[in-house]
C-alpha cells in the first residue's frame, strides 16, 4: 500500500496469524520518529516482528526501506523532533504519530510505539485516545531498575511541568495501576519525593500532596501503602515502589540518573587505564541494566490507550523492546486496570 | 577550660603558631554535631589539626576525650540533628552551633565548620554573621565532581525549598565567585537548571529566571556567560561550571546522583560475582572521585563568612576534608570576592 493515509487497519495474513497467536491487536510504531528514522526504528520493529510480535509501521512507505512482512499504515506528514507540539499534531492529521495514536483509538492497533517528538507524541495521545475518567492530566511514568530486583516506578516524569497537589495522588494511583499490573507488585509502596522524609519538608505543593496522599480514599481502597518522602537517593531503593513527583522534578531527577550513569562509567574507564579492555564488558552490562531507556522507555499514564515514548536517539535494540514493554502493557491491560482504580 | 562560654578566643601557643604559619585565623569546628559526634568528629580534627591547620574544637569540654593539643571553646548546649532549627538557634544562645557562628562573626575564627543539624547550621550562619548586602537569600552551593576535572558548582542544594526568579540570579553571581576563586575558574559558564534546552521549556520559575539570567547588568560585569538551559544529565558535564536551581530541585537532583552513585556500584558488584574483589578497589577509587562529599561537601555561601556542612554521617576523613576546604575558602576570599560582585 502506498500514497494516501487510510482509514482501515492494514491486512495482511501474516498479521493475521501474529495476531491470533499473540493474542492482541498489532503494535503501531511511529516510522518517522527519532533521531535516525525512520531507518533505525524499522530495524527495531523488524526484530520484534521475527520475534513474532504483530506490528503495523506507521508512515511515508516510500521513505521505510525493507520492511519485510509488516504492513504499513501510509501516514504523509512527518511531526520534527523540534516542532512545537500542539500547532503540530492540531494541524497534521495525517502525520505518523497522530495516524498512530489513531489507531489505537479505533481498535485496531493495540498500542502505539513513537521514538519522535515527546511533547507531540503526548498531545497526540492525548488528543486522539482521551483521558481516561478520574484522570485530570496523564503523566509520564519511568520505571527505575535498581540492583535489588523490580523497579521502581516514577511519574510523572516530564509530562507537566507545573502540577496541583490533587494530580500527585492520581499519579500515585496511576502509578499503582502499573507497578501491579506490570511488575507484578500487589501491594507497592507509594512514596513523595521531596528533601527530606518528615512531612514539614518540602516546597508547598508536596507538603499539600503530603496530607492530600496520606488521606485518600481512593489511594487507600488500592491496598497500596503511603509511606511519606522519599529523597532523591531512595530513587533506587528496595524500599519503596512507586515514587511520585511533579514533571519538572521527576524530569531533573530521571536525567540526572542517565548522567550519573554516564559520568561514573566515564570515570571509572579512565581510572582503569590499561585495565579499562577488561572492565567494559562488565561496566556495559550495568549500564544496559540500570538505563532506563533499556527497562523499557517512557510510557504516557492517564489517556484511554497505550503510549510508549522512547528516547530520540534510540537504537534499534531499545526501539524492540520499546516494542516488547508495549506488548506486556497491552496483555497485561494496565489500561484497564488503571481506569478502574482511578475513577471517583 | 571549661565550664561556662566565654566570650574571647581561647589561646594556646599551638594554635598562635599555627595560626601564623597558615595565615589565617582558626577554624571553628562543631564538635557536638553529626551522627557520630563527638568522637568522629574530633578525630576528624585531630587529622587536621596534625597537618598543621589551626582549628578551634566548639562544644562540652568533659565530652570530647582525646583532643590533642587542640584549644576547645566551652559551649554548653547541643542543637540534635532532629531539632527545629529556628527555635533551637533562637534558644540555645549557648550552643556549640551558635558559638561557632559567633566565633565567625568576632573574627577570631576564620570559618566555621559542622556535621549537624543543616537547618540550624544555616540559621546559626544566617543569624549571628548576616547576609551579605545585595543576597536575598543565602544558598547551599555543592561542587559536583566530574571526571574531566573541575567540578560543576551546583547552587541551591538545599537552603531555600521554593525560590523567587531573582534569587536564582544572585545565586550565579554567588556560584561564579566560588568557581573563580575555589576553582580557578576566571569565566565559569553559568547554566539555569530546567527539563529542556529551549527557554520555553520548564516551569514558570525556570521561565522568568532565563529572561533575568539573559539580560542580568550584574551577572555580565562578571564575564561568566550565561549559557541558558541545561538539563540534569549535564550536571557532570564538561559544558558547563556553574548551574543554578532551586533549593526542592538542588537537592532532589544532588540525593538522586548520590543514590545513583551508590546504586551502579552494587549493581557492578553483584554482576562482578566472583570478580568483585578485583573490581572493588577500581570502583572504591571511582567512588571517591565522585562523592560530593569528599570533593568538599556543602558550603552556605551569602553569609558573611566562611560556613561548610558536612553530611551527618561524615567519616573522619571527611570532616577533616570538610576542615580543609574551610580553610581554602578562607584563603581563596571567596566571601570577599562574592559580596564585591553581588553588590547591586
Amino acid at each position: 500500500m502506498s500514497g494516501a493515509a487510510v482509514a482501515t487497519a492494514p491486512e495482511s495474513e501474516a498479521l493475521s496469524e501474529r495476531v491470533a497467536a499473540a493474542g492482541h491487536a498489532p503494535i503501531a510504531v511511529d516510522a518517522m520518529g527519532g533521531d535516525d528514522a525512520p531507518s533505525v526504528v524499522v530495524e527495531g520493529a523488524r526484530r520484534a516482528w521475527d520475534d513474532g510480535t504483530p506490528i503495523i509501521l506507521v508512515g511515508r512507505p516510500g521513505e521505510l526501506g525493507d520492511v519485510a512482512d509488516i504492513p504499513v499504515l501510509a501516514a504523509s506528514e512527518v511531526i520534527a523532533m523540534d516542532d512545537d507540539p500542539g500547532p503540530s499534531v492540531r494541524r497534521r492529521k495525517d502525520s505518523s504519530l497522530v495516524r498512530s495514536a489513531e489507531a489505537v483509538r479505533d481498535g485496531w492497533a493495540g498500542a502505539m510505539v513513537s521514538a519522535g517528538n515527546t511533547g507531540a507524541a503526548m498531545a497526540s495521545a492525548l488528543l486522539r485516545m482521551g483521558r481516561i475518567k478520574g484522570v485530570s492530566r496523564p503523566a509520564i511514568a519511568i520505571p527505575i531498575p535498581k540492583p535489588s530486583g523490580r523497579p521502581t516506578v516514577m511519574l510523572d516524569a516530564g509530562a507537566n511541568a507545573e502540577c496541583q497537589p490533587e494530580w500527585l495522588v492520581q499519579f500515585a494511583i496511576m502509578g499503582v495501576a502499573l507497578a501491579r499490573t506490570r511488575f507484578g507488585m500487589a501491594k507497592p509502596r507509594v512514596g513523595l519525593l521531596s528533601i527530606g522524609e518528615e512531612s514539614v519538608k518540602g516546597n508547598g505543593l508536596v507538603k499539600s500532596a503530603h496530607a492530600l496522599l496520606e488521606s485518600s480514599p481512593l489511594l487507600g481502597a488500592t491496598g497500596a501503602p503511603f509511606v511519606g518522602n522519599v529523597e532523591g537517593r531512595d530513587l533506587m531503593s528496595p524500599d519503596v515502589d512507586v515514587v511520585v513527583t511533579d514533571g519538572f522534578t521527576g524530569n531533573v531527577a530521571l536525567k540526572t540518573l542517565e548522567g550519573a550513569l554516564s559520568g561514573i562509567v566515564g570515570l571509572i574507564e579512565q581510572l582503569a587505564g590499561d585495565d579499562a579492555d577488561q572492565a567494559r564488558p562488565l561496566l556495559r552490562r550495568a549500564v544496559d541494566e540500570l538505563d532506563p531507556e533499556n527497562t523499557g522507555g517512557a510510557m504516557l499514564l492517564g489517556v484511554n490507550g497505550v503510549c510508549v515514548i522512547s528516547h530520540g536517539s534510540s537504537s534499534a535494540w531499545a526501539i524492540a523492546n520499546a516494542i516488547r514493554v508495549a506488548r506486556e502493557t497491552v496483555l497485561a491491560d494496565t489500561v484497564g486496570a488503571l481506569a478502574s482504580l482511578v475513577r471517583p
